[in-house]
């Protein structure tokens, strides 16, 4: 998909958000990608998992229709990146190749999740973009229950909302406030023409004093530049 | 209030769900009395925090309607415990002694969370029911957004759902599925007193084999003695 | 000693620093009073505390000199804080009952510590206010090398400037900016005038969007009281 | 060597295991491939080490025999993975290069630890399986200390027994249980074609409702399939 | 039990073990007195638990003979100390009141543990020695499967020998090499003395550089006292 | 840079200054290359960071001079290493692309933090040796305050003094004692090639009994070979 954020990396999202929009707790902490090489821009589509209590499980087996956990792959939109709150469990997976598979094959942008995936093998095959907090082969019923599709959850420390923008790079996973989007795109890409004019200049030789943030003589010269190329 | 279940400890409680009715996940890790001498029984009324985002902090602000924090507190009911899910965060509180004071008002029994509570000598002097993982006096919008009321929440490791039987002692909080509330009580009782007489013939020399569980013998004078008082 | 702030409880500092002064990261985590009932109020003298190197604890016993962990307790002053940073090693103490002696006999208020206390039989025969974050009897060599003396510290991951004010009671330790310690004196004691108000309200059935804060009516009220009484 | 198992992935054996044999606890948490190409297979040797205590350590110095940390090395049979309980010790190594080498001279079939390994550029040029918990340079004596081979260990939380069948592969270590290998290997095959079946319906745009588990008319495909190719 | 370390503190000991006969490693993190009035002093009896693994689980219930878990606590003997090592798990208990009483009744010393202790109201009762990393209810199978009885064990990062000597007290438990007891004795009564004259002198106003340790003039009186009073 | 230690590994540095000069505490822990491929020889620069408190913060801002992180950065001397000690907080960063940038273009040899950095798809461009424990895009200032430039600090457990020799390579992290560099030089390429002829023997067959440490027979064959080639 195109969308106005595309290309800008987490780390100047990041950047933007915190210091130029005093908006804060929007990266994920410990939530990595499985192949950092792909990445994804995509709307939320959240599962809640809670701990596993023997007879909420048997009520859920017993219902006659599909868990939250199911649920929330099986409908899953184009362009939605699932985003799976396990509460930093490492001692079990959330996914594996098949539901992963399911996701893409729907039109699915990415899981995510702050516990863990199996079937790496597979999901490699898969060629889509996993990030998480670790890597497991135990099934999900160790340590999961789905509980809730759609609902706010809380992932790798950030609290998402079904429909938020998240993107992912090899750095990991920013959420985007819905309401700062278009601003923030503004916002990112003149801050990456400034950060490459920093360091060309750092490069060659000026102090960060001079040159992150610029200073007057340095600033002249970029808005120069700018208005020439533009 | 009097209770099916008044007067069982969670032990005795977690025993019997677990080795006689198999149901596992209903002891909370890590969330003790504050005041050790105040247990309580309860029903679960349930606030779930998130981790705090500016911009949802900000819109939650501005939205002219009590928080879900407030609202979790304010409208609590008679007999209801107040189950907090703090992810287990050490480093702010979730409720100080006027909120706590407000849930006694109210007719509650308890407050339960595995995040950290705030004023201990205003709880002291409250004199009621608190659990936490800790206690800090930092604030509730260092660590916390509430983002919602009476939906299903993780606490100390267990799932626990709007209306959940709760138990709290010296030893911790035990959540009672509602659909075995009844069963278990008989069955606790039976339980207290098959211990007793264990923990007499024990203490008279018998061993483990013998007296835990009870052999033919013993269970005989057991069944024996039961017939007499009952 | 008196001071402006004699009385206040942790709690009630915090509140105030955080909620009406913007200040945060004043409070210690995991760092509890080893005897709940000695709480202390006193300006911090810091030693910092730092990982063992062979070579450094050679070179410093054959320096001829007090090590800074003994200089650090020998000079301690009239009403100081003794806050030793540990790095939140659980596993040796950086003080005993001898070296905790010192301080008091010096004259000192308190000692804080991230890390462990030993000799727990002798510091609770000595009376005086101890805060830690455990208690090992492992020697402080096994996992410290004290390296300076009054320079800024982190200890229960809050900075603390040597003259900083520190507070201590049976809720943990606050660490008070020196420049806002009067404003705050003041804040703190109308802020305990106005909670028991609250607590008052509440106790006769007023509800949170009443009572805290104050609606506009239990506000005249209030300061109908204050009149009256100043 | 060939082995009824040969070419299954980890992920395969425990799902298998777990979802169809109904045996948990066989899956290493939090041990990795240290060079992710690198798996294998084979019978458990163990060698169990515990934390230092001078005494312990000098007595085991001044024995005349080899420790038991060199032993289990130096006793390694064919197609036997060593397995060091290192307790989750991230501080200190407890196999280097040279170690290794004899591992790999000796015939065995791979080294699993819960601890570190050092010498991570010979560990590379030895081309040989090595699944740790991380990487250190610290020697083996200053966390550890040998104390029984061939005895049996707790590794990543899970129990190991000597001889105990283990699968390694770039997803982590699985223990197979000896009594249900052969079952499992007919199995896990079958597992292979199913799942293989399913991606494949779900690449073409199947939902899990249909796809996993098979329903009946996938199922009826799949088994006309196999007639066909068997 | 009389024995040569009656009264000494686990402090005392430890400064001795590590500062005058160099012997490291010997005081458990993390292991607390659950009632901290009552100290032991005993001989070890060890049982290993290992994390549950389905095959094994079912392999040692029906091998007709008492599990290891039960063995250890039936057959200790006059003045054991019971010592399980469970791994630090603290989502469940390794004994309750009934398995404590027996130990009690069978004349064992204590119990110590670096997991934990359930049905605290009736290990109150019980009034007997036991320490642990803390306090749980659900049951031993949920977490443990016993091993071994009487084997070397980890218990709070501290290696125990079957037999070696434990003293526990309020500060926690140390362990005494067999080897060193008659000699630590003696040290450690000395040791007493010493600290109680320095405690004296430092009262006083003695500063640690004159009194701890002792110069030669204080050294001299201290000397001159002893002959007094000996 | 040339350097006496060039081309020796950090497992060798460790292994020579733990086992034959008896010095340890040497090597990081949980400090890995960013980039595996990028090692480093260098002498430290340190950068000490603390926990943020409001009020200090600010007075950092309004002071008019460059904060000590900038100045750390900005004041790097030819073949330094810059260190910066961020408590092993993972929550944030403390360098990206355009500071890691500064420190290259001034000559510096690397970057070693136990915290986060940021930026890593501008880090990667960069080409330069950084060594952190972990990866995160939020911002210095929200976990950290650079409090002192060139002071003794904690990184990764080990204690770094200004001036100390690093030395960094794909296992991580080693600091070497002033004092010992050149004998450490020389006795680590004595020990490689001792490795080296052990690697051989072994991968013919030899156990460790005989090949490491060697023999008399392979020691006499090694001591012929050395004088051949010398």
């Amino acid at each position: 998909v195109t969308h106005e954020l595309s290309g800008i990396g987490t780390g100047t999202i990041i950047y933007c958000l915190e210091s130029r929009l005093g908006i804060r707790g929007c990266f994920m902490t410990g939530v990595r990608p499985v192949f950092p090489d792909r990445g994804f821009i995509g709307r939320a589509r959240t599962l809640r998992c809670l701990p596993p209590r023997t007879d909420l499980v048997q009520a859920q087996r017993e219902a006659g229709v599909p868990t939250p956990h199911r649920a929330a792959i099986d409908g899953i939109g184009e362009g939605e990146v699932l985003v799976i709150e396990a509460r930093g469990e490492l001692d079990a997976a959330v996914v594996g190749d098949v539901l992963a598979a399911r996701v893409k094959a729907a039109g699915g942008a990415g899981i995510v999740t702050d516990g863990c995936v199996r079937d790496l093998p597979g999901l490699r095959a898969l060629d889509f973009p996993i990030f998480s907090a670790g890597v497991h082969a135990s099934t999900f019923s160790n340590r999961h229950l789905g509980i809730a599709v759609d609902v706010p959850v809380s992932c790798g420390r950030v609290t998402v909302l079904p429909g938020d923008l998240l993107v992912g790079d090899e750095e990991g996973v920013a959420v985007v406030p819905g309401s700062v989007s278009e601003k923030l795109a503004v916002m990112a890409r003149e801050q990456e023409e400034l950060d490459e004019f920093s360091l060309r200049k750092i490069a060659q030789g000026a102090p960060l004093s001079r040159a992150f943030p610029l200073d007057a003589a340095y600033r002249a010269e970029f808005d120069g530049q700018r208005k020439e190329t533009s």
